[in-house]
């Protein structure tokens, strides 16, 4: 039975009374760093030694096994080699320890004989019901209370609000020194490592309602149990707690390292963006954006919009500012009418009202200008966050700040601001001791270091906001229910005819077209339509009808419909011999617009994921599409045709008639909510081409797939069609 | 007449002997800030102050003209309001100073009565024979002989051989911070501020004589004296050091903020990026990029060849790196088979050997484990430089460093290894005398701090290295002389049937034409071409024929010729009644293939520049083209073409035939050439199109329009034509 690994009982291992360090050994540098850590922090006398020989070690007297302790203990720290490590568990469990820490390497990430043995290890730990951390890691510190369960060196001494965790050990220490020198100190670092028992999931639920946490960051390669990962990130969007993520494998070099040294899979990198996008998942490129960002949305918290305005004695930083922003997409909205004004009348003739706002050397002159034009600019309609662009000391100096004048100017001006206000050195330099004095002289309460790094950090957080803002307002929205038929068989694939049932159900307008039987029948369809036909071959077996010939557009004349008709039930014939033909549909020819392709497709981690796309160039040279897991909206179909490069096409940049958008994003919807409502055995559903025509809107050709189901399924349908 | 401004000359400016601080007053901050830094430096003894009441400054004695000195004096430094600038300037000179310092605003940065002063300025200092630098900045540090003329506080008090050059007075101080934090450290600071005499490209001419001086960062927002630019950069190219320019400008906003705040028109910055990337200059986006990048030059040189191989004990970094490499187009090649069978020998069984390697945790056990690697990937053929991310401290510890023994190991690497290394730290930490320390007891020499920023700079310094070797082949081309009809006036535009003369002159393939002067004669060469043909009025007023209706295409049979001759010749006569018509060209009409945009357009600043464009959607709704300035040789024409995103299509990727590339970027070079044949008068000559059919590159239509000329010019054209 799986170990329950509800918070509370996480609670137990993160927060331990005391520790047990089974496999300590003067030989061992992880041993000897974990203990050193220990002792720094103060929590050696918490510790109990264990080494099977019962041999002193870290000049400490040890006990042979964790039964041999004596009282209770919380958190077995387990060093010890792989071959010794169930045995280790069955000690420490015997001696009613609930959680264990596993540094041990040689598992998941060691090939099939390492499954293998992470599987027999989790069995194990599950038998025992206890809950593991690990293997192959470096453990976690809990900094609040000052609990180093870790080699990790380097350790600050200081708590902060910002959850870390990382699937790299390797990489926490810089991770931790990062998160100091930007000022944007941890509660918690938990390296996961394979996360055989505990995941990136269970220790954000942790996280999320662990008071002395405002954000979270996380570096990993995988999502490891993508579906409680999903639901942390809800809870922590509900809690309005920031998930900051630095995942590796955007480009197909990493994938296949990451593969290599974890063992894991890692997923479609755009599926993952897409994913955390409708979460409310922030995702950075570096290690440093992680920490900045995570401790700005920490410190600013939900931003009331996303318009930074930014103010600067130093015209340069504007540029590069304003050339960052336009980079990385960052809103730096023109000011109001009012705004304008006010700060013309502040500032000299030969400066320019504007965002950034250049407040020119006058500031040298009048320190005050700085907190006039701040405060100013926080009321403006538009801005949700202002950035002060100055310079900051870093090592301490023989005399006071000689520049604390315009420090402390900033500093009023952020108290009096209506929005929060972060102070951003020019350059990335550390947040040091002497430089918290500076602030703190200022009443500035934060920093960001690096123009670029301000940009995207202070962009990210004005995103979250407006993306938690949303689903907020999303909760209120119910999928819609659709009617679809409930007569046929869902395995392998629907023929077009079908398809077109269940998109008509849904209120999809589909092109016009009849089922003919007989070619005479055709004729006759044609001739009512009064104009040139496409004739297309209906058969569950034939997916791919033009690749075969199997469809013949822009017929005209009886002779010719006739001949067509003949045509492509022959082609279904000769190429696929024993193909169920349910006869051949007839439509009117559609010419002119813009086609779309439109499908929805089940990844195997996080669901059915709608894609949407501009036909020809665009997707085919351009890989021009953009997608989102399901539900979407109407609002959310719009905002990703806006985002499409193709969208000018929709717009009418070549000459053709301007798309209704928002028509086409009704749709999209529709679209979507087939797809949910035609169930979890729906593996695709593809609208190629979804034409587009001004307002007009049709479905011309639609595809819907099924997944391999299980004996049971299957022999339940089979009796359901014999019934 | 203007003043020389030689680097000899500028030697008497940037190493002065002695200078005259002309305006001293305790009541001036400049004044305070700039003799502080004096005294901090020493050169106070060599440091006369002048003030005009005579009274003592800065608890010094004053005397009150440059005059009453009555020693020879290098540089007088003017802190003296706009007012008194003249005079000031006229008083150094009596004194025989030859250089002046002017730190005023209210110059060309301030509107009309501005510029006009700064016209002023100049011709004054001009007619004393002056070098002045500014007006509107900050003033210079020469670091190299520990001389600061300026106010800019926290100068380093070591000199390191990187010359930093910023039209930014107030973003200054940050970048000499972040210099030193970067440990590139800087030989000069010259705060260039209006540049109303001498420019970037006098300073960079200086820089590439200086042989204390290996590279160059300049932070700019507008390029002026393009030209003098130019050749310092290819001075700097030959002498091998490299320029990193951090341009503001890139986006519409920062354009109108710069040319609010320094009086200058910012190019297109399209250009500027062609323009550099022709010259060898590297562009950067931030400030920490264009230290860390210009630090990377001088100290590792010209690289062989561009690619990186990356070592790390983190797999985490690998994938991050390797992420990084992707969105920045730096190459991480894969290693060769003999490179890997080494390596395979070298690692634990669970390792995987590729480009970045993880040296996995083996390392902690065996550090010799990174000195093998690394000089093991320094020999892979393909490899031009090798980073060892790892970590370093930044703080001083109480003790020796406990992973000196891996720094150790990895400076023995990189003494054995066959290209130059660098250690990257996994975050952006400062390098200061703690890291120093431990990086001189690993014999390492080179640092970068953060993984993006690492990727960044040594894809810069490879792409810099790369394009050296490329200029020095291309110096051995001649571009090739083309005979162009010498008959024709060149003002105004040219006629197509003018255009194509000069088209076939230059040996680029055009779709055969016929002049034709009546119906008649245009049904009987219509006749002889046997198939649909088109119709194109010729007349050098009428340059968009096709808006107007004087082109029909596709007109087959006499009646319709016929028809469409007098459509063309009607069309034309209604909506440009007085223009002068050569004729009606009557040729065959072609199909298929895919049709290119190739023009050539005389910046204002830069001279001719290339254009290639895939047309349709590529250029209307994509902006897809790329640019360069002339001479463009096949070669380059080519990776001009592959760089397109429409290259794909040329490639065939929609089923057409596959573009023969190099044909076409042959034509493409004979286009640049003819456009240099037609000498400093062409204002542009556009292609349009360039149909490209597998093997077949043909001209359908071209435009040639001359600059509007002088008034003598034209008389001359005149009277030639007269003649």
């Amino acid at each position: 039975m799986a170990t329950q690994l509800s918070p509370a009982r996480l609670g137990s291992l993160f927060r331990p009374r005391n520790i047990a360090l089974v496999g300590a050994s003067d030989k061992s540098a992880f041993s000897a760093m974990a203990y050193r850590n220990l002792v720094d922090f103060g929590f050696s006398d918490s510790t109990y030694l264990v080494n099977r020989r019962g041999v002193p070690v870290h000049g400490q007297s040890t006990v042979t096994s964790c039964a041999d302790i004596g009282e209770p203990v919380d958190v077995a720290f387990l060093m010890v080699p792989q071959a010794g490590t169930l045995d280790a568990l069955s000690d420490a469990a015997a001696a009613g320890i609930a959680n264990a820490v596993v540094l041990s390497s040689g598992y998941g990430e060691a090939g099939d004989a390492g499954r293998r043995a992470q599987a027999e290890l989790v069995a194990h730990a599950e038998s025992l019901d206890m809950a593991l951390l690990g293997p192959n890691h470096l453990g976690f510190a809990n900094l609040v209370d000052q609990i180093p369960v870790t080699p990790v060196p380097g350790l600050p001494r200081r708590a902060g609000r910002i959850g870390l965790l990382s699937q790299s050990g390797a990489s926490s220490g810089a991770m931790v020194e990062f998160a100091a020198i930007a000022d944007a100190d941890l509660s918690y670092l938990v390296t996961l490592g394979n996360e055989a028992m505990i995941t990136a999931g269970h220790v954000l639920e942790f996280l999320v309602e662990d008071e002395n946490t405002d954000a979270i960051a996380i570096f990993m390669e995988t999502v490891r149990e993508p579906q409680r990962f999903a639901e942390a990130a809800r809870r922590a969007a509900e809690a309005g707690k920031a998930i900051v993520v630095l995942k590796a494998g955007s480009s197909q070099l990493s994938a296949r390292t990451a593969a290599a040294h974890t063992g894991a899979l890692v997923g479609d990198d755009r599926v993952i963006s897409a994913v955390f996008a409708d979460l409310g998942v922030i995702r950075v490129d570096t290690i440093e954006d992680m920490m900045i960002t995570a401790g700005a949305a920490a410190r600013l918290g939900r931003l009331s919009r996303p318009g930074i305005g930014v103010v600067s004695i130093s015209g340069g930083a504007c540029d590069i500012v304003a050339d960052r922003a336009e980079e990385f997409g960052a809103p730096l909205p023109e000011l109001s009418a009012q705004t304008k004004q006010q700060l013309v009348t502040m500032l000299p003739g030969y400066g320019t009202v504007q965002n950034p706002l250049d407040v020119t050397g006058a500031a040298m002159l009048d320190p005050t200008l700085f907190t006039r034009t701040i405060q100013t600019m926080s009321q403006d309609p538009s801005i949700g966050v202002v950035a002060v662009v100055n310079v900051l000391p870093w090592q301490a100096g023989d005399g006071p700040y000689p520049q604390q004048v315009f420090v402390d100017a900033i500093g009023a001006g952020a108290e009096a601001a209506a929005t929060p206000v972060s102070y951003v050195n020019q350059v990335s330099a550390p947040i040091t001791d002497a430089t918290k004095a500076v602030m703190a002289h200022g009443k500035i309460t934060h920093v960001i270091g690096g123009l670029r790094q301000a940009v995207v950090a202070l962009s990210n957080v004005g995103w979250w906001s407006q993306r938690l803002a949303e689903l907020a307002a999303d909760s209120e929205l119910a999928p819609v229910s659709v009617v679809v038929p409930e007569d046929i068989s869902r395995t392998g694939a629907w023929s077009e005819h079908t398809a077109r049932t269940a998109l008509a159900a849904a209120e999809i307008p589909v092109v016009p077209a009849t089922l003919t039987h007989s070619a005479a029948q055709a004729v006759a369809v044609a001739a009512q339509l009064a104009g040139p036909v496409a004739l297309k071959i209906v058969s569950p077996e034939i997916l791919h009808k033009s690749d075969i010939g199997a469809v013949r557009l822009a017929v005209t004349g009886a002779d010719d419909v006739e001949q067509a008709y003949q045509a492509v039930v022959s082609a279904a014939q000769r190429h696929v011999p024993d193909s169920k033909i349910e006869g051949v549909l007839v439509s009117p020819m559609r010419s002119g617009g813009v086609e779309l392709l439109v499908g929805v497709v089940r990844d195997p981690s996080w669901g059915l994921m709608l894609a949407v796309a501009v036909g020809g160039i665009f997707v085919e040279v351009l890989d021009d599409s953009v997608i989102a897991p399901l539900p979407v909206d109407r609002g959310r179909a719009r905002r990703m045709l806006d985002s499409l490069r193709g969208a000018a096409v929709l717009r009418g940049a070549r000459g053709g008639t301007a798309a209704d958008l928002n028509a086409v994003a009704a749709v999209i919807e529709k679209v979507g909510n087939l797809a949910l409502a035609l169930g979890d055995d729906l593996e695709s559903l593809e609208i190629n081409p979804l034409r587009v025509d001004g307002s007009t809107v049709e479905a011309l050709d639609a595809v819907i797939t099924w997944s391999p189901r299980h004996e049971d399924d299957i022999r339940r349908d089979e009796l359901q069609e014999i019934g």
